[in-house]
């Protein structure tokens, strides 16, 4: 509950608990990086003669590994700008209208897009922002499976992996808030697929609860190419990356002929000063094979079709999506830092308030 | 002329010269790894009673990057086999048939496709040989604009790379069979194309021959991202990739949005044992880029439209194609091995026998 600073029967000041990013990042972020601090206040009510502001009491974060790359220094080749020090961090969220003097939203809707790390926020950009239709379903799935990571899957999987009835597949990853849905979509369509991750506990996961055909522990195999060769005797069509790194040369390895690699993300990648450097690109050559990089921004126009798949998938129990969700800003830093040694099991998810 | 060793009115045998692989190659390849021998001899008469075969005097040979990998000791992930020690080594070639039991090659036919690097051959496996229609053009530019090299340039431009008017187009090893002609294709689609190449002379080349709008010796540049920003200030829409390497590297962090990488060659890394690494490969997410690799083998259905294309524009002048040819197969182990400290300026052709 937030604590009342000064109100009167209409209008309330109120503490603004935030995380705030405490300088840019050198290397693996850790929890002392940001700091949660209740020194703001915010009024909850829209200020008098400014328009198309929206005043939101926020539910649910997504915790991301691109966000890595916001608390660079420089911004210099990325998509996003970087994260202001002194300044509350952002990112994908679910929140509510309190207020609002946009003619799209109104007061009691609830809204999804790029939300400030704080319970309360005046929101005056509020382009990313889309209206949520179907509240019939947990609103922190925003975040994952009806949010950026689940377009992402489809778009990886779908538009750029183009997958064909008996392909093999391979997700590295693949319990993460992504991979756990390409690994479905990938029986969806007739593929073998196969998982890596980094404990037993996820191995399992993606073996009982995604339905994965095998699955395994990359942290306990010391030659990744031949634990690949072992799940794909024949090879790989399509490899679905989200880590990079040893685990990329590997399968280069191991690709077959005309395969196709998604290249979503590079989370071994992103806290390293310098990058790996990947030795065995010439198999693109050899094996014909198309890698693609992509974001889902440009790829927002698709939401509706990838609704009208999902949600029926998720009404039928045919798609399953595992949450691992934190209470509480304070523990915020923690999630978020988390995901870079891996300690979500599935989507990390923090809950600032359920409605 | 070939030495008469045992003859009578009808039927002789000759000293028949080779260019035998004496071992597999380790590290850059030498002049010495092979020996021009005149051992062996070859009876100018078709073997009684064999079918389906060839027997042809040998005009031009083909250096080419790939041949390097025949090197090997290990065809392991290759398209093609290794080359055998104490035989003769192998490429795409023009040869004149002098005796035949084919039904589609009869005597006189000039022929092209892969042959082995000796004055005659008895072919029994004539699967990648084509009857040459056009024989108003040099011979020799089977070997190149109207081979495999040829068909390489248009398939990863027009196929690979899409190319729209107004794109901006970087090829490295520019001068080269490959390179040259897409330049001079990017010119004709109406994109801006910078070529690099590794001396004065071929810059030269690249700018005065071939029409490229700007061109470097990227031996003189210290700072190839530098190099690449001087010359596409806003980015790189098309890379044609030849190289690979430091190149490479330097390239990904110049695309723009969407940009496209041919990968048809690194000839950097064919003689290193292990591949260097490429770091910046994130860009390919970032830059939102498809990189693809693609072999000319699996195009040969597109010859008919590409001759359609390229045989006028070589009569009207539109196009044009530098050469560097070595005259005998006793020259020919040099003009292999040069092609990797790039030697040759232009494509590199052996001229066995002229008809």
């Amino acid at each position: 509950m937030a604590e009342v600073v000064e109100g009167s029967s209409e209008v309330v000041v109120v503490r603004n608990k935030q995380v705030v990013l405490k300088d840019y990042v050198n290397g693996y972020p850790k929890e002392s990086d940001m700091v949660v601090t209740s020194d703001a206040t915010i009024r909850l009510e829209l200020p008098k003669n400014e328009g198309g502001v929206i005043l939101s009491k926020n539910l649910y974060l997504s915790c991301d590994p691109y966000m890595r790359g916001r608390m660079n220094t420089t911004s210099k080749g990325r998509y996003t700008s970087s994260f202001t020090p002194g300044l509350p961090i952002c990112g994908y969220g679910v929140a509510k209208v309190l207020e609002s003097t946009r003619h799209e939203f109104n007061k009691g809707d609830l809204i999804s897009g790029l939300i400030n790390w704080e319970e309360y926020s005046l929101i005056t950009n509020p382009e990313s922002l889309m209206k949520i239709q179907h509240t019939d379903f947990p609103l922190s799935y925003y975040t994952g499976i009806l949010g950026m990571p689940g377009l992402t899957s489809y778009v990886g999987f779908y538009e750029i992996c183009l997958p064909k009835k008996g392909d093999t597949v391979f997700v590295s990853a693949a319990s993460g808030a992504v991979g756990q849905l390409v690994g479905q979509f990938a029986k969806l369509s007739g593929c073998y697929v196969v998982g890596s991750a980094g404990s037993k506990e996820k191995v399992d996961l993606l073996k009982n609860n995604f339905g994965f055909d095998e699955a395994f522990n990359y942290k306990e195999e010391r030659d990744l190419d031949a634990a690949l060769k072992r799940y794909f005797p024949d090879g790989i069509d399509i490899y679905f990356e989200n880590v990079g790194g040893n685990m990329l040369d590997a399968v280069l390895c191991n690709m077959r002929l005309h395969g196709r690699i998604a290249v979503c993300g590079m989370i071994s990648q992103y806290n390293l000063n310098q990058h790996q450097g990947i030795k065995n690109l010439v198999f693109l050559i050899l094996k014909r094979i198309r890698m693609e990089g992509f974001l889902v921004i440009d790829y927002h126009h698709l939401y509706p079709k990838f609704f009208e798949m999902i949600l029926p998938l998720i009404q039928e129990g045919k798609i399953t999506y595992v949450e691992d969700t934190v209470e509480g800003l304070e523990n915020a830093p923690a999630a978020l830092v988390g995901l870079f040694s891996g300690k979500n099991l599935g989507k990390q998810v923090v809950a600032i308030a359920h409605e």
